[in-house]
């Protein structure tokens, strides 16, 4: 069966348009999708370009396009909203319904906030980049003093992906202390970390899964074995659990819901 | 005055919820708004708790708050929906829509997509980010073999955060290769590139900007001169336009717009 066509359109990069319609789409798991995503539809001739790759999709498929589209010109907004389709559109929803509410006007124009121009929002999120990227091997007493949050767990538990992700989404200088062997054996906390307590967030993950992720980094390791894997994550969330330390499990969730969950629980404010 | 409140509330990160109600807001840049995230509402006793947020908030500002929210569960929602606001409800302005097009109900419940046990979509993500982490410094023709992009520039141009973000948001193998004042000074293209040539994305910057960040690294030096930027932006313009490089100008644009410019002039997919 044909797969019904989804398409995000924007005249900026499409993050919006695509974030809002798969949330959508994702209420209908029955239904199959084929997706396209266009960027920067930002004059009268993309507009014009993009209704014939709409027609031509829909004579093509048969079926009515799905039309998720965040545009701010009307103009452009116009042009698009005459192909075929239904077409859900983000600004039309909300626009007019917030102008009445402040009583004014609102631009009709993208804009062009956050560029690298914009520099306080830049060099904080450059800073936390730079921040994560030193320190993902071998960290300092000085270092440990500057981040804003320290993750801890196993090998492979999910922290690099999740320190870059707080530093590019929110500024967050947000450090990664990997738990060693060695410093599973130990009662005690990491001496390096016993000045920082009440910075630490512990992650963990299903051993099963930690096996896997480890075997395609050293097949058929006593590192990847699942026992290795099963003794480690019981001393890590012991450890947790001994020093109080809020943790969670990453095997089901995603990099971005970790990262709002590590900003909510340590009560982090975004640095731009 | 006193700023218009806004919440972003959503069932699950609030991502969606901000980035649509902060496309909104940025089409009114002369109100003040005080913005607050409200992530995981996803009971009806959170749903109250909110509530009474709200309640507090409209009360003592005497301003009507706005509420953007992206919550899939209609008790949850009808419950925020009780508050004093101007609500803005992403699902329920699509919803409806959208099942009477596909002739059936929606499943009304948050979803569990995207974990990290969601193994497909973590390994092309982790094999991306590893990808780029490991290449950062000193990069093998290997390396360059298996990246999607190549994207090069003179030290501080922006190139870093751009193959970070490429490798999270799309998991794209994005590869880094500063141009050094040595590769500068030749005329023709630095050897290792020689064979990539269609891989290659060039990013160039304002040089007063490019000494601006330079100066914050290495403050008074050689390096962070406006002279030394003025002279190897030019020059490394000038490879690009000898060697038909696509580039673009990273001053005015966001790490995210810079990351949808390169999958678009790239014609590169995502990956997960």
């Amino acid at each position: 069966m044909a797969r019904r066509p989804a398409f995000f359109i924007s005249d900026r990069t499409g993050l919006t348009s695509e974030s809002m319609g798969e949330a959508l789409l994702e209420q209908f798991r029955d239904v199959q999708f084929k997706r396209a995503t266009y960027p920067f539809v930002d004059t009268p001739e993309k507009a014009r370009a993009m209704v014939q790759i709409i027609e031509k999709t829909a004579q093509q498929t048969a079926l009515r396009p799905l039309v998720f589209s965040s545009i701010v010109d009307e103009e452009i907004r116009s042009i698009i909203k005459s192909s075929p389709g239904l077409h859900l559109s983000f600004f039309d929803a909300f626009l007019g319904q917030l102008e009445d509410e402040l009583g004014i006007q609102a631009r009709h124009t993208a804009g062009g906030r956050h560029g690298i121009g914009d520099t306080e929002r830049y060099d904080a999120r450059m800073e936390a980049v730079n921040f994560s990227l030193n320190h993902d091997d071998g960290i300092s007493d000085k270092d440990l003093q500057k981040a804003d949050v320290i993750l801890i767990g196993v090998s492979r538990s999910g922290k690099t992906p999740t320190c870059l992700y707080l530093a590019l989404q929110y500024g967050i200088r947000a450090a990664n202390y990997p738990l060693t062997p060695d410093d599973l054996d130990n009662p005690g906390l990491p001496p390096m970390l016993r000045n920082h307590l009440n910075k630490l967030y512990g992650l963990t993950i299903q051993p099963d899964r930690l096996a896997e992720i480890r075997q395609e980094r050293r097949p058929d390791s006593h590192y990847a074995s699942l026992a290795t894997c099963k003794r480690e994550v019981a001393e890590a969330q012991a450890m947790f659990r001994r020093f109080n330390i809020p943790f969670t499990n990453t095997t089901q969730k995603s990099v971005e819901e970790l990262a709002v969950s590590i900003m909510q629980a340590c009560k982090l404010k975004r640095r731009f």
